[in-house]
Formats: structure tokens, sequence, C-alpha cells
């Protein structure tokens, strides 16, 4: 049994909602939850909040995977410099690779781009990224939300419902 | 049984976190949410996110009440504006006279004084807000969520996740 700890990768100008209301329903459900930017410190996002990463990404090896249930991957401008660093595409393939819950929305899957582990999955993103899924061997939907194993994806903030829902089932919670 | 249907009473510079995260939270388990303002069409919130108002609260007659089952207050500075519109009072006291769910956050609780329903209850709001919850007889605790019968309250977003789970509770949900 994974503890009941999630981890969120991301960097200034994340989309706020979409990482502050999954934030806060994996901590309304008893989850802790580390955040991990590129340093250690706050980060802000687009609209201004700002949240406080307690990890900088470059200390996490692959093997934190085993202390999380989930990686969570919210989106606005985050992603692009998430996936800039190595630690953070390693740490991607060693939850996918132990079939450990992803939940990646809007930009967030660019990350999982970067990591080379979205051939033949089926997903989905925020519109502009859509066509770079698909380059990436993914069968990408149009859809609020789309479950394919061990990843939910979903586009936008409008779709947060429904991603917390799914994320939520595949937590078993 | 009442509709799975909520109504928010917001106006321009809501708090966003306190609309959004609670809203998806309600729609992820498959509420309708309605969304009341000073006027109807768009709201925007102190950190810039534009939520659609569907309806104009001085439309609402205490009798609307009966149509949903939960009443939700969002803070920022909208309760400011809120408190002032009289419908906004009669619906707060028809919902709470039904024993209905109320959840407020932050600068939520405004539009309950102001309704003149706080009196002996037990309850928390924003820290500057407390005092004035203290004066309209409510029994205030500085705590992340305070539940009273119907009434759910909180103080701050951080509160979020124990302010969600408490509403979802008091929803049966």
């Amino acid at each position: 049994m994974p503890a009941k700890k999630a981890l969120i990768l991301t960097a200034d100008n994340f989309e706020d909602s979409e990482l502050l209301c999954p934030m806060y329903r994996l901590l309304e459900a008893g989850y802790a939850v580390d955040v991990a930017a590129p340093a250690a410190g706050k980060v802000r996002g687009k609209h201004g909040y700002e949240v406080a990463a307690g990890l900088a990404i470059s200390e996490l090896t692959p093997a934190a995977a085993k202390d999380y249930a989930l990686l969570l991957l919210p989106g606005g401008k985050a992603p692009e410099a998430v996936r800039t660093i190595p630690q953070a595409l390693e740490l991607a393939k060693a939850f996918d690779a132990a079939k450990k819950p992803i939940a990646a929305i809007c930009h967030g899957p660019q990350t999982l781009i970067s990591a080379g582990i979205m051939k033949g999955r089926t997903a989905t993103a925020y519109k502009t990224v859509q066509p770079e899924l698909t380059e990436a061997g993914a069968k990408t939907q149009d859809k609020e939300v789309v479950v394919d194993h061990n990843l939910v994806t979903s586009r936008q903030p409008g779709d947060i419902p429904a991603f917390n829902r799914e994320m939520m089932r595949l937590l078993g919670a």
C-alpha cells in the first residue's frame, strides 16, 4: 500500500485553479501533498496565487515514486519549465512503469510527452497541446476527461470536476 | 428530496479559489450549480477568473430556497456587495428557516450576519470578520471549519479542504 501522499510537479506560472482545486481535493480526502518545483521555495501562478514548494525537482530520484500514490501535473506555463528537467522525466517514467496513477491537465501532459511515455496511450490535453500529443503517438480525444489505465488527462479548468472525480476514482477513494 | 442543485450568491471581486474549488467539488458530485450576482452576466474574481452568473440576485424570492439543496457563500470582497441586497438576506433566512445547508467561507458569513441569523450560532469567518460575528451574537471559533447543524463556516482559502469535506458531508454525499 503506498502512503496517502501525492506529488505535484510544477513551476512559476502554473494555472492556479488546476493546481489548487485538485490539491485541495486530495487534502480533503486525507492525502498529504508534496509540491516540487525547479527550486524549493514559493511558486506563483498566472493568477497570482502562491504555493510553497517544499522540494526541488532536481533532488528527486526515480525511486521517490515508491513514496507516493499519485503524480499530479497541473497546467499553465509551468510544464514548459518542468519538461526541461531530466529528473521530472525520469520520475514520470518511474510512476508509469510502476502503473501508479498519473493525473495531468491542460499543458500538464507535455511533461509526459517529453518523458516519452505517451506512445499508444489514449489521452487528452489543452487544445493547442493535442496535436503534440498525437505526434507523440497517443490516441488523442477531445473530451473533458480521458482515463487510460493509470493515466487521467483533461483539457482545461472547466474540466476539473471530471478530472478530480476520475483522479479520486483511480486512487480508490 | 431537494434537487441536486446548489446556489452561489456572489459579486465581482470574489475570492477566486473560494468560489471555484467548492463549485467544482459540487459539480464533481453531480450537483448542478446556479450562480447569482447583483446583475446577471459575468462576475470577475480578485485574481481575474470570470464566472457566468445566470441569475440576478434581485430576481430571487425566498421561495427559491426550495429549489436548492445548498446555499454557498464564497468570500473576497463580494459579500460586501451581496449583503446590501435585500433578496439575498431574505433568501439566506429562508434557507436557514428550512434548516437547509448553508456553507460560507472567509467574508461569506457577512451575508448571514446582515440576514440576522447568526445569534447563538457557532461559527467562524475570516479573521477580520470574526469580531463582527461575535458582535452579531455568534459563538466564534478560530478553526479551519465549524459545523453547527445546517451551517458550515471556514476562514480562508487554506481551509477549503476541510470546508468542502464538511459541506459534502452535510449534503450526505
